[in-house]
């Protein structure tokens, strides 16, 4: 897996100075169109290019099983990891339908989840196993375990870039996840179990209270790998978590911009900018969740989503929400017309 | 004019029952969805169906000019506001592109621009007058100058109505016309010309410092009207301000949901609900201006925006952007399965 670390291609600067300078042209005050401007301006430096695009977009949803699950930290029973999966082919989870809405390329892959399903279209199978080990007491992967899902990622984009897709959509389900996202929280960013420990699916408070104890255990049990991300990754789980962060880094690596979803999306995408620096360029963060925890870590990583909805599904269904505002922004720094091609006069 | 205080019609609660079951009975954990659960459950209940619907889009974008202009309010000259009128009937502006995007049918009316401009296709003639006069000593406008600009707003929904259209955009253009609305936001909510008056298209510093005098001297001319919206309206303008409270008032009593754009047109929403509080149901607040003043008014609203991307356009296009949310909203509420239909396990 050398292939994780290799740098994001270098950047031709010309594309952004143009996007910057067209920016400025377009009929409207300069900087009225806020963060819609940025975005224009980031697109076209990302897929070098004058005419950015947030058309092309392809989904892919990893679903995985946490042997943690066995803790009675969720308020869903794990069956529903699979039941989902069924749902997301069927057309009827809330991805499918942005999905659709999206006119975007939606890959289902299971990258390890308790029982396997039977082959179908639209499913993907790269089983890591069947489900991780419980992270209490020992490692929830082993290293090659590791390595599948992180390929299982890799091999996404891989389609994806075939399918000349210009932006990246990564989604993940598995009951218990929020818990492995927590303690990876905590080991990366230096934060507290309670800072990070939320409702998940919906907790009662005493649930909370019970998950946080479970994620300082798998702390105390892991902290020894320090700063090793992909240790720690392998230590805390899940499955779907590293799938996600094999596909944000090669999603960066063949210049595909990446729309990140919510909690624990987000911990994929600090892991692989984690193990490779030249990633954080590409990632737009789409929304803050409500999950207890995603505020804190969003500033830590200085970054401002896009909505602020009180989302908190996963799925990656706030970042196939976010897609529209790329869209639009791409849309108006495409369109519009200039202050010479319509004859506006600028500022006195 | 009696029309305007004549309540919106009554609603059956079975619709919004209907749908806050619908949206606890699917694949999601409760409440996951966040806004956009409320969103579907608002248009539900406003539109009185089973099947809420963000598709079918109406905009009408108000152009006016105004006297004050001549005071030195604004950073560009006001024959932008005739040259814009034009760039939105050619495609070039923000809200044209934005609005085919949405295929939405897009109006230009032309309330009272200085200089009139001649026939063409996309634009509605129904003039005020040539700009408002100079509201720093006197009224804006003659009441029955008040009466044509609302009548224009009634207008535009007959047409929406006759289209069938489920939602209401309004956006206006009028060089000058923040220094209304900054006026009329002291005047309704008790706020000072500090708290309301902004750099509006780009003003500096002395800029506007300049401008809150004269939002100053505009309250001191006309504070005697005090709690008469009707004639607050009146005598600080502008037309399409006007235009655009009669627009919101008639699609309230037509049933159609309004997305409310930033400063301008949330001064216009303002003025609605003071005229007719059962038109407040109807409103949903697109995005939060970055103009200086528009989250103290929408805090004294007590509305909390869609979207805070730091857009100050105006135009209709913030609305335009945030409609993509309520139409993501209607798609996932009509489309994605039950728990039951899905087989999916509920909570433990």
């Amino acid at each position: 897996m050398n292939w994780i670390t290799t740098p994001c291609l270098n950047r031709d600067s010309q594309y952004k100075e143009y996007a910057i300078e067209r920016q400025s042209q377009l009929t409207k005050p300069p900087g009225s169109l806020g963060e819609l401007e940025n975005i224009a301006i980031r697109l076209a430096d990302l897929q070098q290019t004058k005419i950015p695009s947030a058309s092309d977009i392809s989904i892919a949803v990893f679903a995985a099983d946490h042997g943690i699950a066995k803790e009675g930290v969720s308020a869903f029973p794990q069956e529903v990891t699979a039941q989902m999966v069924m749902n997301f082919l069927s057309g009827g989870a809330a991805i499918s339908v942005l999905a659709k809405q999206l006119n975007a390329n939606l890959e289902i892959v299971d990258v390890g989840i308790l029982t396997p399903l039977p082959e179908q279209s639209g499913l993907i199978i790269e089983r890591a196993g069947a489900g991780t080990e419980n992270a209490i007491n020992g490692p929830a992967m082993t290293e090659d375990q590791l390595e599948i899902a992180l390929t299982a990622g890799h091999h996404v984009i891989e389609r994806a870039t075939e399918r000349d897709a210009k932006i990246f959509i990564g989604g993940e389900m598995g009951i218990a996840n929020t818990t492995s996202a927590s303690a990876l929280y905590c080991a990366l960013l230096g934060l507290t179990p309670e800072e990070t420990t939320g409702a998940g699916t919906g907790l009662d408070d005493a649930g909370i209270q019970h998950k946080t104890k479970v994620v300082e255990q798998i702390i105390k049990t892991h902290h020894k790998w320090g700063g090793d991300t992909k240790a720690l990754l392998q230590h805390m789980g899940g499955f779907e978590i590293a799938a996600l962060t094999g596909a944000y880094i090669h999603a960066a690596q063949n210049g595909l911009a990446i729309i990140v979803d919510g909690f624990i999306s987000s911990v994929a995408a600090l892991c692989s900018v984690k193990i490779n620096p030249s990633v954080n360029d590409y990632l737009f963060f789409s929304h803050l969740s409500a999950e207890h925890g995603h505020q804190i870590v969003l500033e830590s990583l200085k970054q401002k989503p896009l909505l602020d909805l009180g989302m908190r599904l996963g799925e990656g269904s706030g970042a196939a929400v976010a897609a529209n505002l790329l869209i639009s922004a791409c849309t108006l720094h495409n369109q519009m017309a200039t202050f010479a091609e319509a004859a506006v006069a600028t500022q006195i």
